[in-house]
């Protein structure tokens, strides 16, 4: 991390107007808590504006909300902070940790198996028959790829990768340290007092910039595809099971579970531990919240769900208001019966 | 998958009667709503048989619940139809994408280790001091077998996968990629403000026909073996604890996490993120919801649970639709108060 | 494991009072319900006692509370039983099973990076440019170190490990196979109908002793570093997100999953499967329970939470028995009304 830039250069990397001296040397990016007078940080939600006063980074990146007489410090007004943001991260980051362009001399490349102009691959990588790597690619140390699977152009796969056999994925695809890609689907039937395994004949379709994290799971389609759409995020440790089908710039945070032949619409958010039934429909846009959410049936378009099984999440924060009352109203009931055998008793005397 | 039969030989393949024409060849298998003239579907429920109707497959196999008038489509009546499907499956299955017999060049076999006929070792393949690979195993591509490990006849191995020191595998199990066997388990005394590890001088051993799926991981016993039953099939992301006693044929669907000591019986199903806290009994053939059911207590032979902690299932649905009737219960206690109260009212009028 | 000692030798080993014969030769470890005359076994819980009296074990370890008179075979008295067992395990694990001192021919080591003294590299390693190896490490088969990454010394690294870019490992610093430190958190910005991805220049930081499960993963930092504290042990298929600050000497058990941004105390506890949401404060010594419990806002120092979210585990065990007998109430309410519809009715007549 040696890049230097002064506040204005900086200013013109994020797309923000500089308020204040342009003319410091910035070397580093910080936590506005910690920041120092070479540093930037930034302040993206009104909720933490009075950091700013306080914090003795160099410059502030600012949404255009902030108030620059809340404080001293040089601040780039950025009409997308979050935008911003990431192209101050990017200015500041190392040149990519990629092995050299070429094909490392332990990497064993089937000879029936084509790798296009411009790839990195890394030591003990595998590239089984038929396979295609597209031009640009990076296979860090120790990945597979499978018979057959081909690879679009400048996809990115870190180190001990699997993608088995018979899978395809898009360009720009990334795929962090130690996920599977294309391996059998969970499928057996009983049989003479045993599980008898089905043989999983299909695939795994991977769209244009889609990204796994590590040590995920896309398993094989029974037949025909399991499909990640364009754009789809994934996060770590997460399980997309055999026959899925997922749309486009969906999210799935860590640990989602996803069972077989699920199909998901596009912009779907799946928050940390979520996860869904087999063959049960998910609508665009549906947002399953973090809280371990399954949903267990159908989950219409757009709708925000909570809870196992999943629900609304209105009616969820409703229901667990009123299970913390549970306790004091049984009380109340009790209370209740008390009086009610009162009255009994005074009509009975009457 | 070039594989081409008439609808008359795969009549014969899976073992079923021919309804109509035989002659038409066969060239895939596809779901029945999107299938082709070329095309293989099947109807496996009835629920699903109007869409017989109107598929476009050029054979659909059913059971014999079906009512062959319900298509004009040539179907094949199959006694056992999942069996039958399978078979369908493997049928037009490509062959398996195995590296070649032999041992690859870059695979490092130490000198005292014993690779028996017909194994196919892949690259950058590692195998320990003193371990055994019975007949006809596989091991893909990075796979890592420990010292004094023996695997049975015809095991498959995909890639990267880590069985360390001291395991033991009987004849055909499988183990998808990136799956662990046999690290330590999570072990520790407290002493002098620290935690203090306990070495696991135990080892795993998996049973004939076990399959394990991808990044799951079954821990070494603190003393004795970690034991899965034959038959028992793990899906991925799974999680078995040090000193677990599994029985035969258990179904451990994915993101199960079994903590330490836990002795399953035979015939279990583990859905989805279900799971156990440490040194209890599960009897055979208890069932764990797929709904994140993590079992408490011992589990008595045959049940049905959910929830967490796991009861009864029908408890647990009892209590599930009580809690979305208590919103309203609340409402109708208020109501009955104020009743309660003008009783109290006019009572002191009297 | 081939060690064998005589009665009075192990408790000399295991820092305890003999009592009864020390000269029958030992030669392995036993559960207590299945020890033989040759076995060592112990009885660390004052609920166990019983058992002693009908073991078969050469000889019983057990703690101070342990009558003498409860069994005829001969004790060693500890008074730190869990220390003692420990020991006793360590008496008769056998060597580790690790590669070789030096370097193996098929690993590759960039000529910038630093490999000190006494370092055991396994066969198909790949350690990148200006990484640092410090004395007395082990890299088993398959692991990678990225650019610039310095380890400590004597660090274990099991099979398949992938530690990237940018970190840096304590002193005794043990991962198990597949886990993969120091990948991409999971950021991204909305921007063009699209997620897009915010670069993570931070690092991982893993203090001295820290210990960490298979398939285990530790996102880098978006900036900075996230840090987990010295001593601190982590299961397996556990995700700590990016900036996460982990203190020293937690325990986090199987499945645990933590949102990036979590500020967590020292001596923290999180049971098999609990986690957090992003962004808050988990203070000193909380405990989180191992239900899946889920933090959904600050836990104080010293807590013990339960449910999802978490709440005060009396709080939840309340909860718990309340919703229990929910349907019970529902039936009172239901009694209840109709005895006020009695009250009603005769007050009419009235």
């Amino acid at each position: 991390m040696t890049a230097r830039y002064t506040i204005s250069e900086l200013a013109r990397l994020v797309g923000g107007d500089l308020h204040g001296d342009g003319g410091r040397v910035i070397s580093a990016v910080a936590d506005i808590a910690e920041a120092g007078p070479d540093d930037a940080a930034w302040v993206s939600q009104p909720k933490y504006a009075d950091r700013a006063s306080t914090s003795g980074a160099g410059v502030l990146l600012v949404n255009s909300a902030f108030s620059a007489s809340a404080t001293t410090v040089p601040t780039i007004v950025c009409e997308h902070i979050d935008r911003s943001v990431a192209q101050l991260l990017a200015a500041f980051a190392p040149a990519p940790a990629y092995p050299d362009v070429g094909v490392h001399a332990t990497a064993v490349i089937d000879e029936s198996a084509t790798v296009e102009d411009g790839c990195a691959i890394g030591a003990h990588v595998a590239v089984a028959a038929g396979a295609k790597i597209g031009r640009g690619c990076v296979l860090h140390a120790g990945t597979f790829i499978g018979r057959g699977t081909t690879l679009g152009t400048d996809c990115v796969l870190w180190p001990n990768v699997v993608v088995r056999d018979g899978c395809v994925l898009g360009d720009r695809v990334t795929i962090h340290p130690s996920s599977v890609i294309g391996a059998d689907g969970f499928g057996y039937y009983f049989d003479k007092g045993a599980h008898q395994k089905i043989t999983h004949i299909g695939g795994v379709v991977l769209g244009d910039d889609v990204e796994v994290g590590s040590c995920s799971c896309i398993d094989r389609a029974k037949f025909g595809q399991t499909v990640i759409g364009r754009g789809t995020k994934i996060d770590n440790l997460v399980q997309i099971g055999h026959n899925g089908r997922v749309g486009e710039h969906c999210l799935f945070t860590g640990q989602v579970g996803i069972s077989g032949s699920v199909r998901i619409g596009s912009y779907c958010v799946f928050g940390g531990r979520s996860g869904s039934v087999d063959n049960i429909t998910i609508g665009d846009g549906a947002r399953l919240s973090g809280l371990g959410t399954v949903a267990g049936k159908d989950i219409p378009p757009g709708a925000t769900v909570s809870g196992v099984p999943a629900r609304d999440h209105r009616d969820y924060l409703r229901e667990r208001a009123a299970v913390r009352r549970l306790p004091a109203m049984m009380e109340q009931l009790k209370a209740l019966r008390k009086r009610v055998e009162q009255l009994e008793a005074s009509a009975d005397d009457q």
